[in-house]
């Protein structure tokens, strides 16, 4: 079947002047809001070598990522599909600083199929990540910054569910599980799949450790219930009390802690978290800790931070009214000119009139133009 | 050979923060000029149908575009190279409008094979584009929006190189050229092969009406001189009449002519240029009108505008020292709180310190800290 010659490939979109200037005003809010926290921007490729692209990130990142033939090289390439692994190269091997690093980033990526029938498979990613500190204070400011974040778009943030990949893997060290169970397990618990899990358990009895962890959702009273229904374990410990320094240190936010949920399984070591706004039930920021990406390039860093997408942002806010335009004829006049100039450094927008096109002005968002009046030249409503 | 995992494909290479803070400044500037001048932003895909990014295009286009495989149509898809296309598409179809519609755009292309040894392959380009009016004061406000937005960028303009397909275009008709013999012309007249030129007359004689062409370069007066040399045509008079339009009203600017240029020969139809800026050698912006792309998307309309690339800008300008940072400590005191929100309202960038990281925080750009002196938070500066 032909298509005609304006069609998009399906999944991918304009965006059209009133959208595009409300996502342009978000993106600098954001990046704006980033800076003033010390997050310094970075712009990576869009285009790099696939391994680079894919590298701790899993099969998903390698099937969702589109795959180039370089001419020059004649290696793989890959268009990127997530952000985050580049700005890890760029910290753990370009920057290669000693310290904390903070770092944020804007732009598009492309996912050769969508991640689900509503997404986009060009999302307009925005994120901020921050290297070199293990502690759970990292976190918290990154949390922090998330919440701020999505406050500036104007969304109601619901819930923020809050993870931690770190009981997991405990448990199922703990348990002796071997690779293929692990990764069953983690099919098993990513559906919450009760009966499934006792089904499991009962071949493999060491894996009862693991029959709390569906049941353990809800506010910090599960942390709570968690110290008693999950085994003894330095490193369950030690998960737990990340959780509760989140609990004290972000009472404000809507937090919802869900210790099965293992979203970041191939990626992240810690904390992973999830945002949700509005009445969107699709989570709109996605986050956490991932330690061991950077080790791909050299340098495994402490990581953590999150991102989001500009366009699901910019259906969450508010919808202000386009500010209209004025209309300037094409004469050339030292005062007129020196007005627009002066329209034009306001904010306004002034477009010259062009010949022949007299009531056409109105499509092109003008409200008003200029007009000589008693010798002046004054800015008047423009007339139906 | 192994490449190490984080090396980048050739002519691609990361922004890094110094130069990402100044290349979005830039940007945000161009941008703001365009909205103000009544130009209005669209954000295409960076993926279409290969086809509709080459339409129009030419050969060229087709080579330098990457394609990919769209796994939900089967079809052909394009990476584009260039985003003139596909904001004539949005204009053509996609907006639709009868009048005169400004659109501007900003965002990164790629290409297969960079356009020279020292090009970028993944040009962060940046236009302005004028649609409906085929008068020449169109062209005349795309050129003032050029040297606006080159002065705005920091760059001294030193020469606008300006030609016009419509003198060729008549020459080649009136010299009953085949398609075949037009090419070879083409490619003579841009290498500006002079004695390639006089036997490619010797043996057709009618085509010697194109034999003033590579002389006719310089200011205006050589307007005058191509009246006098080239033959008596209506289009060649319109063409001329056209550039001596743009040698009147852009007096101020440093124009060039260039009777012989064809840069856009597969693309343009009227009025191209090229400026140039201090002592780069390459042209930092191109453009021109180019009617018949539309038609590939069912409207062909008057057509005008220009592009550049952010990353070539940004080399001409000049380099800001970085504004430094202020380290607050991490201390749950109300005080210390609206400070740091109310500095960092004022565009102060303020971090907070991580415990366990003393000293590292100059390499973060940090050069101020805060403070408890005497009972109140002071801003002092970062010992060494």
């Amino acid at each position: 079947m032909a298509l005609p010659p304006w069609a998009l490939p399906e999944y991918f979109e304009d965006v059209l002047p009133a959208a595009a200037q409300r996502l342009e005003a978000l993106r600098r809010q954001l990046l704006d809001q980033f800076r003033s926290y010390g997050y310094q921007l970075v712009i990576p490729p869009s285009v790099e070598y696939l391994d680079a692209l894919v590298s701790g990130a899993g099969q998903d990142m390698d099937e969702s990522t589109w795959k180039l033939v370089d001419r020059i090289s004649g290696r793989t390439l890959g268009l990127r599909a997530d952000m985050t692994p580049q700005v890890t190269r760029i910290d753990a091997h370009v920057l290669n600083r000693q310290g904390v690093t903070r770092l944020c980033y804007c732009g598009a990526v492309a996912h050769a199929m969508p991640r689900s029938t509503t997404a986009s498979r060009e999302p307009i990613q925005i994120g901020a990540e921050l290297y070199g500190h293990q502690g759970i204070e990292a976190d918290v400011e990154i949390l922090r910054l998330l919440a701020d974040s999505l406050k500036l778009a104007g969304a109601t943030t619901t819930r923020i569910d809050i993870g931690h990949m770190g009981l997991f893997r405990a448990l199922a060290r703990h348990a002796e599980l071997s690779e293929a169970d692990e990764q069953l397990l983690y099919a098993i618990l990513q559906t919450k799949d009760v009966p499934a899990l006792r089904e499991f358990v009962a071949t493999r009895p060491a894996a009862a450790v693991l029959l709390p962890l569906p049941g353990l959702y809800g506010g910090p009273e599960v942390l709570v219930r968690a110290m008693s229904e999950l085994p003894d374990l330095p490193a369950v410990h030690e998960a737990i009390g990340e959780l509760l320094h989140l609990a004290k240190h972000l009472a404000d936010l809507p937090l919802s802690f869900d210790l099965a949920d293992l979203r970041g399984y191939h990626y992240h070591t810690g904390l992973v978290f999830a945002a949700y706004c509005g009445h969107s039930p699709a989570a709109v920021a996605l986050g956490g800790r991932y330690n061991e990406v950077g080790k791909a390039f050299g340098r495994a860093r402490p990581a953590t931070g999150f991102s989001m997408d500009l366009r699901d942002l910019l259906a969450l806010g508010e919808v202000a009214a386009p500010a209209g335009a004025v209309l300037a004829p094409q004469r050339e006049d030292a005062e007129l000119a020196a007005l627009i100039a002066q329209l034009r450094a306001q904010g306004e927008i002034v477009m010259y009139e062009l010949p022949g096109h007299t009531g056409a002005w109105r499509e092109a968002g003008c409200d008003r133009r200029l007009e000589l009046k008693d010798g002046a030249w004054r800015v008047v409503t423009l007339g139906e």
